[in-house]
């Protein structure tokens, strides 16, 4: 029993090790890219490019394999799931509704034209290189499935990462920035269910009621946040015990905020959604505020880097080879353009300025770096 | 690659959901537990144990498992690492030093003597239940090691229990409270030591320098935090910019922290060690105090029950039998005994009147469930 113990204290010690490191380089390459005009985020991503098989790994005695070992990375992913979560609920609790509402038409309309223009570009795409890339790891991919795929790589936008930017930016309660996250919200929402399609299509044996379950499942689940959690929290934040024992309050709203993320996870849509739409039924009273979203910021601002972080050691750019890069340019080229003009059109149409329509284009342009790796199949 | 990401949320969103059950069972059990005037603590463990398999587990479809699945509990024992490493170095970070300094001789002397006398009892233990138990899991336990082992399990006082039960009570700032802290840790390095010695004599090709090494190389790392550490911080905390940057401040001192803990659990010490010392060497600059104490505090008593709640979760009180039961009395019993006797006479020798004696010997009495876990071996 004492030896299972001390090694599972030993995986944990490292583990404290490598989170070290990750703080450390983040917030060394966070400063450089500020001092670079641009967001944190991206010198944290980076960081997490520098310290994974990119660079340090290619150093003798892989350095990266020494310091993050496989089995040590869960441990990290799953600290770095809690400051992505409660990072979304923070990021829900700010979208003041009152800039949103107005929008919400427009943001639903948006939306679907950007992701119908970049998701038939991701087809094409997939048209061009499919007999290339048909085979991974030896099972024949349909080209129905492949390009459903594609397309939904192409039509996502990069939600933590958008509201990291608009965050450090300031941006969330501008007209722009508030649009151009809920754009980006319904976008992922539209991928996570296309996703869901596209595993469906692909398992042979596929249950092909999984989108409406999908849909069903997650509709209800938004009308008991909106018509039964929220009253709740609001009467439960109004008692002036509640304010009072500031740690309780503290435990409670982030349990609930795990709960919530859990649930949409298991419905089939990312957990992520979960904590936002908590963050986003949440009572606005200032005096909560002060009290409990200053702790939670402080949480996620500490566990955030590692996600990055972690999100930049799983990239390998040496592992592409020349075709590799060729393809990735197209690809990038692809869904740039697709999501661009599928953006700014309808934004020009919808009313807005050609700037903000433009501003509006470059926002939903985010993306993690999971879309382009998904390319290397 | 997609698929591995989505197992990979899954699994991390099963311990969102596990650390909302824990944080909400340890809320509730704590706040029964101080209506009973018990330390909160007790109350965590206690939500351990009935979350475990002593009571939720023997539910019909053992409930603990579908809840704790055995891939999640590591990612939960991760995080709660987290938690407890930064409410160790909040707690050497409070340990004022003035209340201590006066009292080191006594601390050492008291923990040298109470440690001697419970190791005494746990070797006559150990005498008497060694035929019954010479063989763990097929293997022939030689008596030696068998007897240092029950020796250092009996003298070993919980450090974090004591810890949290001292700062819950805040108690930590008076004479018997600060050097039970003092003792306790004397106490812990000594047990770690015999445990590190321990496992060298029990490995038949073990490195009999083992012990040397953990000695040499923790004495180096006290002198390189006290003479190296402490006036780099000092100085560093200084400059108004690390004020000003409140983010980048904690960011910076967590990763210390986590680093520190890191060194003295590869030294062969626990991690709480380094973070605790780490705590010890920071300046106490009351503006420091405030802007950094409040959110280290508040992230460590987020996630510091989930440590004690897994800890509970280990525990099968059901799989003693009576003879197991009977064993389990007798060996707390010694331990007590052993404690409170070792503790009290020195104490009341070098100086404490009989009522701080007392105060001192029950407090030096806390265990962790570990130690009775270990006896059911």
């Amino acid at each position: 029993m004492l030896t299972t113990a001390a090694s599972q204290d030993a995986r944990s010690a490292v583990q404290l090790a490598d989170i070290a490191v990750v703080l450390v380089t983040g917030l060394v390459l966070g400063r450089l890219a500020r001092w670079l005009r641009q967001p944190v985020v991206i010198g944290e991503i980076v960081a997490g490019i520098v310290l994974g098989p990119s660079l340090l790994g290619r150093l003798p005695g892989d350095p990266t394999q020494v310091l993050f070992p496989a089995d040590v990375r869960p441990l990290l992913s799953a600290v770095s799931q809690i400051g992505l979560v409660l990072f979304m609920f923070v990021v829900g609790w700010e979208f003041e509704k009152q800039l949103v509402r107005p929008h919400a038409g427009l943001a639903v309309q948006v939306s679907l034209l950007s992701v119908a223009v970049a998701f038939g570009m991701g087809v094409g795409l997939a048209a061009l290189i499919h007999p290339a890339h048909a085979t991974v790891a030896g099972r024949e991919i349909p080209f129905g499935a492949f390009a459903l795929f594609m397309g939904t790589a192409l039509s996502v936008t990069a939600f933590p990462v958008l509201a990291r930017i608009l965050t450090d930016r300031k941006l969330l309660s501008t007209r722009v920035g508030s649009l151009a996250l809920a754009c980006a919200a319904v976008d992922d929402v539209l991928a996570w269910y296309l996703l869901a399609f596209v595993s469906a299509l692909v398992k042979a044996d596929g249950d092909h009621m999984a989108l409406l379950r999908v849909g069903a499942l997650s509709l209800c689940y938004v009308a008991v946040m909106f018509f039964a959690v929220r009253p709740l929290l609001a009467r439960l934040v109004r008692r002036p015990a509640a304010l009072g024992d500031r740690a309780a309050l503290l435990t409670a709203v982030c349990a609930g905020v795990f709960l919530s993320a859990w649930v949409t996870s298991w419905i089939g849509l990312h957990a992520i959604f979960g904590a936002f739409l908590f963050g986003f039924v949440m009572p606005r009273e200032p005096d909560l505020a002060r009290k409990l979203r200053t702790p939670v910021e402080q949480i996620s601002r500490l566990f955030l880097p590692v996600f990055f972080i972690v999100t930049g050691l799983g990239v390998d750019l040496g592992a592409l080879g020349t075709g590799g890069y060729l393809m990735l340019v197209s690809a990038v080229g692809a869904a740039c353009a697709g999501k661009l003009i599928g953006t700014m059109i309808p934004a020009r149409l919808s009313g807005l300025s050609w700037t903000e329509a433009r501003d509006l284009g470059v926002l939903m342009n985010t993306r993690g770096l999971t879309e382009l790796v998904v390319l290397n199949a």
